[in-house]
């Protein structure tokens, strides 16, 4: 039953790479470009146009990137204009609006809603229902949690808007809201319904409403676990430094995150 | 690859306006109506029916309506007896259970669930992923942010449900709650995450869980911005005092807010 | 309009049991097994596969199984190894993931997002939008309300994951969120936007984050309502007491939840 092209509609302005698999009932737009060994599931839409498309007879759909290496689950609508590198994987009913970035090695869960013109670094996991909004910007290896938010909009409504920013290594946690232009340092953990309205710095673990800082993270003693952060070494699941360790991969890059251009 | 008709299903009791376009797969049941020059992206479902359709041979589709100008972007699930103003715009995959009135100019984000039999104003703007449960009704000119909830249940669970009210011109931010049966008045700014549990007179800046009452949103001063609230006098687009300003605007409406009927 | 084939994909390694219908677009997978007199709407997905299928050839999809006289409406996707008891029925777009267990007469609501490894009783409500993390577990007649979230991650990012549970005929508010590993008591009632902690004992009615037992749920008088917890005396549409009460069905089952295998 597998991609036996029902109901696919691909535009020929497409380029579709080597061993590229696309799902029934697909649309590919104008545009799209899709790397090599990346599978697009059933129902998916990619390089999905701008408003324009519906009203500007002499709409250009802009170009979208899709790296190779890819999952793209199911019925996800990704915009024109999106660029997003090897190795990506998503959940189901991903939106990504136009103009997102997307480094290497990052996976959004089901249902999340980047709003567009965002930055994601790479090897960020993104949970389900996770919702950033427009000019907001991530660092890499990020993880958001289900229905965390970040907002953008500090006198709702505005047209002045002020993306904020979460630093390298840091973890936002469930239900959390980062408020608009607020900056996130790198290594913070936020906790589950915590509304973050200040600036943390690095290896803050912060939490309630407003968010308060509890500890620096590193701190932060376990039952029976010790310190679980900063989490690098404990954790490698998909991570550059999995099989050999977050130290002798840190070393192997000069003491520096160094990751392929995108 | 436009409107090319692709996989679409629509009932010949449905009737469609002039210059309407209907996107690939799309399904439009019984006694749908589209105004003109309205666009329905692909995916989508107009007039759903409800539960009785699969199990009564004799149920009938009530009608729905959506409006002139209109632009229902893809994978909408507007169910059958909803009717809608001109000028309406969504995102995507929204949800619009039945007996659902709109008024003129609303626009629905990506996700939004509304549960039926709910009332919208004029010129209300729902962000993505909010929630709103049965027999809850807004004015006009209300924001509601991503995950914002209007509940209805006060000793759940029951059937003695009790829908709430948001008035005129009012702001709920994110993740915010609004309790069964609470009313908000006009000109209210809810903060981020806040559950309002009690009635909030016209001009209340409230915060927290549950929410207080922090002052009056006019006596609110923003570093460098003045008094933001009433946000009418700085933010006009989309808005009917576009290019007038709001002070004109409401002088030739004899200080009413006095809209086309629907 | 109704079930006439448009654009379905039906794998014969699937057994349609005796009067089911399946709505257009759908796509039922390899070992589907769908019990009589269910409606499968629009648009779903029965057996999603596994990520392996993608890439292995070899793979080979597990048996999934829906009870009779089910309805699930459109968009759903369920995926394969799910086990769904009789009389099931869902809102639009749910997600169901690898693994889950769901016993008789279950409901669960537009966009809710089951992660898979989850077990879920008889007679539960899911509301819209429930997040249920990977090996969490629900007893039975449980209420989940929207946007409701339970976790299992105590450090995140890791591997050492612990799903809660929740006990039966309890009750939990918009946008609660239990945390990791956390048990629920039966009978308990979750205030909206609590952030559950502690294991709750039986009868706790507890809000605020963190949630704090704010006292039996059983002294809890509401105004012209007198006692409205336990809830089964005063609530029964649906359930299995319909019609002859609560006590009457209970000392009928020798005073415990006696319901059929599944």
């Amino acid at each position: 039953m597998k991609f036996n092209g029902r109901n696919v509609s691909i535009s020929p302005a497409s380029k579709i790479g080597r061993n590229v698999r696309i799902g029934d009932n697909c649309t590919i737009y104008d545009h799209v470009e899709i790397g090599d060994d990346t599978i697009i599931c059933n129902d998916s839409v990619l390089g999905e146009p701008l408003a324009a498309y519906y009203r500007d007879e002499s709409y250009q759909n802009p170009p979208t990137l899709i790296g190779p290496g890819s999952l793209v689950r199911s019925h996800a609508i990704i915009y024109a204009g999106c660029t997003i590198g090897p190795r990506f994987a998503t959940g189901h009913r991903v939106m990504i609006r136009e103009n997102t970035h997307i480094g290497e090695s990052c996976s959004i869960g089901t249902m999340s809603d980047i709003q567009g013109n965002v930055k994601i670094g790479n090897y960020c996991r993104l949970h389900s229902n996770v919702h950033i909004a427009q000019s907001c910007s991530i660092g890499d290896f990020v993880f958001l949690y289900p229905f965390s938010v970040m907002t953008n909009d500090p006198y709702p409504p505005s047209i002045d808007i002020k993306g904020g920013h979460i630093g390298h290594y840091s973890q936002v946690g469930v239900h959390a809201v980062v408020l608009p232009g607020i900056c996130v340092g790198e290594n913070c953990l936020i906790g589950a319904n915590s509304v973050v309205n200040k600036r943390l710095p690095d290896f803050s673990l912060a939490m309630g409403d407003p968010a308060k800082i509890v500890m620096d993270v590193r701190k932060y003693v376990a039952l029976g676990k010790g310190n679980p952060y900063p989490w690098m070494k404990r954790f490698e699941r998909g991570m550059p430094w999995e099989g050999t360790g977050f130290d002798t991969w840190i070393q192997q890059n000069s003491g520096e995150v160094k990751l392929h251009d995108h």
